[in-house]
């Protein structure tokens, strides 16, 4: 080989590589500038960016200061798994066989007999009733540093029946990102459950980045008191405040003391929040996830025991709210998947 | 003169401008190295400089990650003045005579009729059921956006008698100081007020620098209502949280769901708040202020109708918090002070 054809082929070959460098650089380059990777490109994708565009950009008309960015997010079956049923369920089960030895009378006592005899049925039909009892067996009696650990001691161990994997890992991986992105825009994101506050608080710091003080649920009543001389806030077998449906926009206003510019939810549950937030003034998102991935997490809507998603499915396509397709818009769902 | 002579003379006068220049640089450059200013050099503000920096120095065996630095002050008489009166009952106050002429009854009817009289020691002789019914007739009744328009609206003109100033203006510069001073060394900081969430909520960003989801108060209970085809949330004539004495660390425990490092009061009030947050682990900061000024704002401790210190003096002398004397600590009271 001459000189000069060595010379025009390294040429060639060194412009092929460079273009291989570039291009492959400019791909890893649009993955890393997709703030959201798990979501598929789509409607629901298009409707979170063109939303935080228009409140983040100086010179939009809509734009938002930094201090009023405020995001709300229901938590079960929108920011992690709901079925087959509720975690916060599944804990207080566990919790009556773990208290059983030292509560002989309730092998033949409704609710706590159906739960040892893992009749669920039956344990659906004491109503409100069996499960104000439920909540305030496994709930209440104790101070709230002893309730923050029985609950990590619980999630440390617990595995969910079908994944088999401990209930916070089955959080949805598309709707970390969002999270992400919204704090990354400088909102300030908010859960807003049905759930327990006090067990929530203690694990949303390190999986979902929101601290304790912006986590609004439901609670019981709490009482401050000197316990072995130590000063102590011991948990009451009365019910404070249920943060589900109109309860959402008044633990908003009680706890947030604004109204959101953008919600997220995925039941009949989280209507009135959705509401609320889109009855403000300005660019709004109100988001529900559709449940509709029986291969890769769940499919149910209408008639679900857990996390019915009816009326508020048709108020949302009736004033074109985002209805995420969770098979479609979602390339992954749990942190876990490739 | 010589040149020399000229010289000399020069020489001596440029060291003297530089000598003068160099002095005030740094006069100018310690009072910018000062966070606290106003603050007096004593134990008071050595204490508040030695726990900020035992918690925020990564090489303090006391050090304290960035997100769980949580500040707690209560309001009146802490953050800003109440005396002669709660500004919140000033407030209601006005409320009634501005409502008075829409219900001709309350001119006999206790305890509207003594406030119509401005004979305030029978008003006081009403107690709690006359509060009560002031509370309720003020405060509730109407929307919270409504309410907070009328709040707005009344701080905009009330006057504070003595001082004749906006209410908001008669904020201790000492204690701005020491919220800036928090909040730059990470420090997120809270108001736990007996107070009216809602009567603080739409000011305390502007004065405070304190957004709305971090100020915790007394509340009414609320109602989400359609109103005229909108969304509402209403104010309802029925209370939902006393946020005073053992109530302060309940809400503290219900809103903000962790234990405070520093807790900031000036009032038996705040008792339990400081003994709750006294309680935890690691350096903790419990600071009273003690009312000693007469001259420049009051004088009052254990005999005061508003804002009594009586117990928790005691107390944080016993356990050696630090008690601001007034009079002695700050240099300035307030913004608009020399």
């Amino acid at each position: 080989m001459s000189m000069q054809s060595f010379s025009r082929k390294f040429a060639v070959l060194f412009i092929i590589w460079a273009l291989a460098v570039l291009s492959l650089a400019s791909a890893t380059q649009a993955r890393a500038q997709d703030p959201l990777p798990s979501w598929n490109d789509g409607a629901a994708k298009q409707a979170i960016l063109d939303f935080v565009q228009a409140t983040t950009d100086q010179a939009s008309p809509k734009f938002v200061a930094p201090a009023e960015r405020i995001a709300v997010f229901d938590n079960d079956g929108t920011l992690w798994v709901e079925h087959p049923m509720y975690t916060q369920l599944a804990f207080a089960l566990d919790r009556v066989k773990t208290l059983a030895p030292q509560h002989p009378e309730w092998r033949e006592k409704p609710p706590f007999k159906h739960i040892l005899d893992n009749n669920l049925p039956a344990l659906a039909a004491t109503g409100k009733q069996g499960l104000m009892e439920l909540i305030m067996a496994t709930h209440a009696g104790m101070t709230t540093q002893e309730f923050e650990k029985i609950v990590e001691d619980w999630l440390a161990t617990a595995r969910h029946p079908r994944f088999k994997r401990p209930y916070t890992e089955l959080v949805y991986q598309p709707m970390l990102e969002l999270l992400g992105y919204l704090r990354a825009n400088g909102f300030k994101t908010f859960i807003v459950s049905g759930g327990g506050v006090e067990f929530m608080r203690p694990w949303t710091g390190k999986v979902y980045g929101i601290p304790p003080e912006q986590v609004v649920g439901s609670s019981i009543k709490t009482k401050y008191e000197q316990k072995n001389g130590q000063p102590a806030i011991v948990r009451l077998p009365e019910i404070d405040f249920i943060d589900d449906k109109a309860g959402k926009p008044v633990g908003i206003n009680k706890f947030i003391g604004r109204r959101p510019l953008a919600a997220f939810g995925n039941s009949d549950g989280d209507l009135e929040m959705l509401q609320w937030t889109a009855a403000g003034p300005g660019a709004r998102l109100m988001l529900l996830v559709h449940h509709t991935d029986a291969k890769r997490e769940y499919a149910y809507d209408r008639k679900a025991h857990f996390g019915r998603l009816d009326e508020a499915l048709d108020v949302s396509r009736q004033h074109g709210w985002v209805v995420v397709d969770m098979q479609k818009d979602w390339q992954r769902i749990f942190p876990s998947d490739k």
